[in-house]
């Protein structure tokens, strides 16, 4: 046994005992005749103290020891003379009788503290020395927390949790596959899950009932954003459920994880619509820790000769509006900044009204020309404007219009810290469209995934008017990330094969492909549903990460590079030969 | 809500309730004026009944319901005239008032019960039908009750589940490497772990002390015996520990899981060397749930001139013989049955000598020209022969002797049905050589892996005799299967390079594969050791299944293929041009 108690552990109410503890040496303070030596676990850390007149040789050890040094120590329990309140262990220090060098270390090439002194990259390439920073080893602490409570949850309800295979079979869910090659059947491909969604189906028509999984999936899309080309998932699925069953089990579960995880008791989840949640907040995945709605002006607009505006409304684009609270001192330089925000080639906006309610009761407008006091004020009450608020108008394509509004909400948010640290927004969106038209190429695609069932009020206009038909889909939004989609599915074999048709999919395309599930369909197949969770997004915000590799032990670069091990990288041509397979250049 | 109520929980309490329960029709039986149905769902089965005079409707859409329909039905609980105690909703059956049809059914490929009518492979097609089937539900089932406990227990000491990337880099632990092209970096390939072994060392390094995961492991081997291309470990690790400490940990668990899957209390384990094992057992994972130990005879045999055993010791071969206790009345065919198994190619013994101790009181020998009577009672004396039993006497090279008198004594106990059903053994094998001979290459092996910590006693000879140097090396050994192996790891650089070194690695192979991880020893490794479970192996145990296929929701068959999918299948040529890989013909 190489220690009788961990670094994290020891009280007064310990003192005088004898203990054996091992770590590594967080920092060695040498004041000359007395040696204080922080040791750090995973548990915590304790002041270690040795004196020259005690033990010289031991000093002369202590003093040798560098930064991340692995030692072991005994000694006696002992009240400090100067406390530190800020360390669960600072009322007691140890005073050394034994110590051991168990591993010597060179000198880290950054340092081990919270703030550390490393970039990304050189902590990346060290991940083993950055887990050592509290923050991130309490991020995976956490994490393991919330997966723990999910399970207990769900075991708790009946779930089971079934593992499914991670060698399986290319089926296009929406991304692209990472291919494994088949040694035993030359030129044939595994293909790695994307998610396990026909899997999870296939259990249904087996009759597990409940099931769930905490599971890797991949997807091998190029690096957009914060993606690891490995994620996990909390992946679930139910038997004989509506969509109601659905959110009872899932809201019950993620209060549960909060409770457990940090104390939060989430209220009940509201339902927002996903025309609502797009019309007001311009995002299917509003954040809602904040007012700010997006309002419609084209039916309230008052009479006036601006023709930016008449022309929007006769074109049938949207004219429309948020009320940025208190920004009505915003200068020239500021109000540039909103416009050019709005004007970046992803929002395409080409300009913003505004109006300031100033604090003298003044009424400024870019389009002063155009409208008097009076009907500035008459738009002002549309969006509540009381002093001190900043009117921002936009007229063009509506879909333009509530996307550059909802980015500029979250951007007003940002800059005017309208959001409280530590206050959540966690609620349902649903009825998503089943289908939507591609702008460019005019084919249909499918929202969320080809399973998804369509609402039976909508299924008289699938052919008739596609765009229309609701889908029983479901999102769950947290704090302005989608945390978790999922749907009622389909579980009939000619509705499936009617959507894969829609889809575009050739009759040969489906068999190939998805054959063996619309096959399973034949056999009793109940009505079914679920959804699955994105943990490592949900990780990020629970412990207030910026990117999903903050919640993660072993994360890839931006690149899909794993920076610590070097991969992937070059193989024996050896095993290339078993394989079957060559390597060809790319243009 | 599709049901009030599931097929597995209504009791003679619940009578004249209504209720509505959901799943799947397992028989209709029509009884003329009266229909009875069993109802099955994951949780158990009820039966419903209809009476032709109440509701004529109702009456003929039951009488046209197949097996396998989809229904929901809603009715009153009534108690039964004639009850069913081998069920236990045996007490009461629903009086169906409304029936709806939720999904119809052809007639399955084969019958969904316990004793199916389907071969393998055909169930291993319609997976999802065979999974209906009670038994392997309760497999699936059981599992999930498994691994929770495992979780439970280990949650209970302070270790965290942390999940390491199945996107690594291909480096030889023994086995062939899956590999995954990256479409980024065209040329290089990701592999998948054939273990987390590294990164659970690095966690170590990296401080987090007390590890685990239930995690996947791939291994792209030819399908000799019960193996699966992915399968599921637990995989844990401990830092400052010594082999007592895991012990004590994963035993306590192992114990924990036991109690909590099928209520048995398991005793200490005991611990056997492997020398010992390989002695008295021919086995280093012997299954000692009966005796029937190998008794070396070199120096205890009676003097006589038959050449056989003479030369063999001359030779410095082994005689060894085992008691097959009971068998003296084997017939001549018997007899001979027991020589061929001995004689098959992987065992290669030339034949057996055979001593019958008959119940009448007389002895009889394949040697009798050669022993006496009494000498022939001498030698049985050796193996506590009394009237009734058979010895067995093999005289060849020793590791020979050993394995077939080791199969030997598993094939009589199979014959003879020594091993009572529902009895277990658990128990530890220790102190493993570090080293082995290859017979055919002359090459050093690692026994376990190369990461094994060498006994710090023989650390003497490890350049002088490195076959004679013992491993802090250990497995769990269950009923005859190894159920977990683990060692201490080495953590130190120097030592680590050098066995890499002993096993014939280059050092610029050592740096480019191995390179990360003795860097991550320069900046203070911990003392760590761990082990591995073998959770499909363990799950088959404790369901009494026949193969790992039996303890996964969906298996590979022998050939590596999923019968189910169709998989692994060809793939677009687009995928593969992305790739930038080709498929070449092998010869």
């Amino acid at each position: 046994m190489y220690r009788t108690k961990t670094c994290g552990e020891l009280r007064l109410s310990n003192a005088n005992e004898t203990v054996t503890l091992a770590g590594w040496v967080q920092i060695v303070r040498d004041m000359g005749h007395l040696i204080f030596i922080d040791l750090r676990d995973r548990y915590g850390m304790t002041q270690l103290s040795l004196n020259a007149d005690s033990d010289a040789a031991l000093y002369n050890m202590a003093r040798s020891l560098g930064r991340e040094y692995v030692i072991q120590v005994t000694g006696k329990v002992i009240e400090r003379t100067s406390k530190n309140s800020e360390m669960a262990t600072g009322d007691i220090e140890i005073f050394v009788e034994n110590l051991t060098i168990l591993n010597e270390a060179e000198t880290p090439p950054f340092t081990i503290e919270n703030k550390s002194d490393g970039g990304e990259e050189l902590r990346m390439k060290y991940r083993y020395l950055d887990i050592r920073r509290p923050h991130l080893k309490d991020v995976l602490v956490t994490r393991a927390t919330m997966i723990r409570a999910m399970r207990e949850y769900l075991d708790s309800k009946n779930f089971i949790e079934v593992e499914t295979p991670n060698l399986i079979k290319s089926t296009p869910e929406g991304a692209r596959d990472f291919l494994v090659p088949s040694r035993m059947q030359n030129g044939s491909f595994y293909a790695l899950p994307q998610s396990p969604q026909i899997l999870k189906q296939l259990l249904m028509v087996a009759g597990m009932d409940r099931y769930y999984q905490v599971v890797k999936c991949y997807r091998d899309e190029d690096f957009r954003g914060d993606r690891q080309p490995e994620f996990t998932q909390l992946d679930c699925e139910m038997s004989f459920v509506n969509q109601e069953d659905v959110f009872e089990n899932f809201e019950g579960m993620v209060k549960h994880v909060f409770k457990k995880t940090n104390g939060v008791e989430l209220p009940d989840f509201i339902r927002l619509t996903f025309a609502d949640a797009v019309k007001y907040y311009g995002s299917d995945k509003p954040d809602l820790r904040f007012d700010c709605k997006i309002v419609e002006l084209n039916d309230s607009l008052p009479k006036s000769e601006f023709p930016v505006f008449n022309n929007a409304i006769a074109a049938g684009n949207l004219v429309a509006a948020i009320n940025a609270k208190g920004c009505a001192a915003y200068s020239r330089k500021q109000l540039d900044e909103l416009t050019e925000f709005v004007k970046a080639s992803h929002r395409g906006l080409s300009g913003l009204v505004n109006i300031k309610f100033n604090e003298d009761g003044t009424v400024k407008s870019s389009v002063d020309k155009f409208y008097n006091e009076e009907q500035l004020k008459e738009i002002g009450k549309a969006l509540g404007a009381e002093k001190g608020d900043l009117i921002l108008i936009a007229a063009e394509k509506a879909s333009k219009v509530r996307k550059s509004l909802g980015d500029l909400r979250l951007e007003l948010a940002k800059r005017e810290s309208w959001i409280k640290p530590g206050t959540w927004s966690v609620f349902w969106v649903v009825d998503f469209p089943l289908f939507e038209k591609d702008e460019e190429t005019g084919e249909t695609n499918f929202v969320h995934h080809p399973f998804c069932s369509p609402h039976p009020d909508d299924l008289q206009y699938f052919d008739s008017d596609p765009l229309r038909v609701r889908a029983q889909t479901y999102d769950m939004v947290m704090n302005g990330n989608e945390i978790l989609s999922g749907s009622i599915r389909i579980h009939q074999r000619e509705l499936q094969n009617r959507v894969f048709n829609k889809l575009g999919f050739s009759q040969e395309d489906i068999d190939h492909k998805f054959g063996f599930m619309l096959n399973a369909f034949r056999y009793g197949a109940p009505p079914h549903g679920g959804c699955a969770f994105g943990i490592d997004r949900w990780v990020m915000l629970m412990t207030g990460g910026e990117t999903i590799r903050d919640s993660m032990a072993f994360p890839k670069a931006s690149n899909g590079r794993d920076l610590m091990m070097d991969a992937p990288a070059l193989v024996d041509p050896k095993q290339l030969t078993e394989l079957g397979i060559a390597v060809v250049n790319k243009d």
